[in-house]
């Protein structure tokens, strides 16, 4: 086995989000379905950027927010993910690396513009996303480098890998060296829509033993089972998965293996200001505290941790020390 | 006298603020001058840029900012200045809009890349500001409408319109138009240490009667001057301008006419969070009310107000809607 460089290795679509405060009123003229994420083309990108209000321009990205997370925790961090050589490409790399995460992968040069993210929040706090994935269909599995997903502990990915053309090849490439080398595989399912794009396949990935760990929220959770009553879901996932561990909102969270099931708490919050980035916050606090080999019920309250940080504030990256929050909290790193 | 169109139109640098919190360390370690404002050229914002952490990019510039303000309380805006035709200046041009603020100042096509300000915020609020003015220095007279200028009831024009080589020709062509239609023309000194390249310019242009309003902060003033005792500034702007509005963070602030002397104190607040943009929205406050015919006193009010909303949070332009907070604030429109 390679010596370890990396506690995390995250594998996603490296986005931008543009973030505009605006009224429930926006999303039905509009029509977009309250809390999920869509895929767009560039004129409909547009068409929503000339209706949307003032926004703020900031690196996101699903599993490049939990990489981000996972850094800020202190731990080795890297990332893989196409940008193009623009504006935003630009930025999106130096937010990154500027978090302290490895960022090698070699933006394009021509082609679509760096994936953006229209991300409208309601004064609930709930998100609505639109992406244009752009550059990030570019995403190809010679941008997989096999030497760097060997020496990372848990190889995480997000379902989201799925809706660019070849980028579920890097996936499959990925989790086959990371097996080979010996490695956890983790995925994320992303969002109820994207499971129902991909139920099928998903299912394989995780009966099969491409992913050791599945990341789910409630809702992405019922749609992989396509039922409504939550301990059926429960019951499936625990029948298919390694480990899985499905998050509830303000209700916690659980974790579920053959042999266990834990239930933790959310973490205390003032108010919901901008619920971008709770379930990727989750992921960074709990593979984080898997990669330091703690157990199951501190790893998820580290995850809850992480996610009560990041939705006190717009955006879904941490703007304090995720560190010296757990230190404060008493956690252990 | 042409028909009124716009109750406010500002004229200044078009910029985009890439903001990012740090210590004060980083500011000694790259000879930043705290609080105040440099200009930098493009291998220095490159490498300020790859020194910094991760930002976020919000749309700036300080008579900019002051316009969204005016918009933000409900009355009818104007702006005019240079950004290139990429990513960051086509961000800008909808975040203005977007505000409700008229904006249509051609984009330039080649040159320079639209102006950034790199905003370092430390943790006690204070903002440290590096800009790069790129395409902002494209600004040439033929971009000011002499029809948009003589239907605005204030021409609001920043100090740091002296930086760019042309933008100097566009103010004065500007103040020049406002006057021959009757209107008011508004300066803000903008920062000291533009005051002390340009002090016998906007002396002149106080003196000579080219502005009838002066805005300043109190080291503005100072270095206008050059005293450090606040009495004989305030002696001195009062003998040379018809107007002059001295803000004072904390202190609140003091209106200087020929004769009154009116002071009024800053609004409450819980915490400094950024204070990028205090002065800009200050000015917005006072200028709305001086263009709906307020009295000197209620205008401050109404600039304190809005500064105090937009130090609360990250960025320069409010995030809530100034004509709600004015009327909560039982503030006339």
């Amino acid at each position: 086995m390679p010596d370890l460089k990396y506690d995390v290795l995250g594998i996603g679509n490296a986005i931008v989000d543009v973030i505009a405060r605006t009224e429930d009123d926006f999303l039905v003229q509009q029509k977009m379905s309250k809390g999920g994420m869509a895929l767009i083309d560039e004129p409909r990108a547009q068409s929503i950027y000339d209706a949307m209000g003032p926004a703020v321009e900031v690196s996101g990205g699903s599993a490049a927010n939990t990489i981000v997370g996972v850094a800020g925790f202190g731990a080795r961090a890297a990332f893989v993910g196409k940008v193009k050589d623009d504006e935003l490409g630009r930025a999106f790399a130096h937010d990154i690396r500027a978090a302290g995460v490895a960022f090698d992968t070699a933006p394009s040069s021509d082609g679509p513009s760096t994936a953006r993210c229209y991300v409208l929040v309601t004064p609930d706090g709930e998100r609505t996303m639109n992406t244009f994935l752009g550059a990030a269909q570019d995403l190809h599995p010679a941008d997989v480098d096999p030497g760097m997903v060997a020496a990372s502990a848990i190889t995480y990915l997000e379902g989201y890998l799925w809706d660019p053309p070849h980028a579920k090849e890097a996936f499959r490439k990925a989790a086959t060296i990371a097996h080979d080398a010996g490695r956890t595989v983790a995925l994320t399912l992303s969002d109820a829509f994207c499971v129902d794009r991909y139920r099928a396949e998903f299912l394989d990935l995780i009966r099969g033993g491409t992913v050791d760990l599945v990341f789910a929220n409630e809702r992405e959770l019922h749609s992989l089972y396509e039922t409504a009553d939550f301990d059926t879901a429960l019951k499936a996932i625990q029948a298919d998965a390694r480990l899985a561990v499905v998050t509830r909102s303000a209700l916690g969270c659980v974790v579920i293996g053959k042999d266990e099931v834990v239930m933790v708490p959310a973490a205390p919050i003032e108010k919901v200001v901008d619920a971008t980035g709770a379930g990727d916050l989750f992921a960074a606090g709990f593979l984080f505290g898997l990669a330091r080999g703690r157990d199951h019920k501190t790893a998820a309250q580290l995850g809850a941790m992480a996610a009560a940080e990041v939705i006190q504030h717009m955006g879904a990256r941490p703007e304090v020390s995720l560190k010296v929050l757990a230190q404060q909290s008493r956690l252990p790193l």
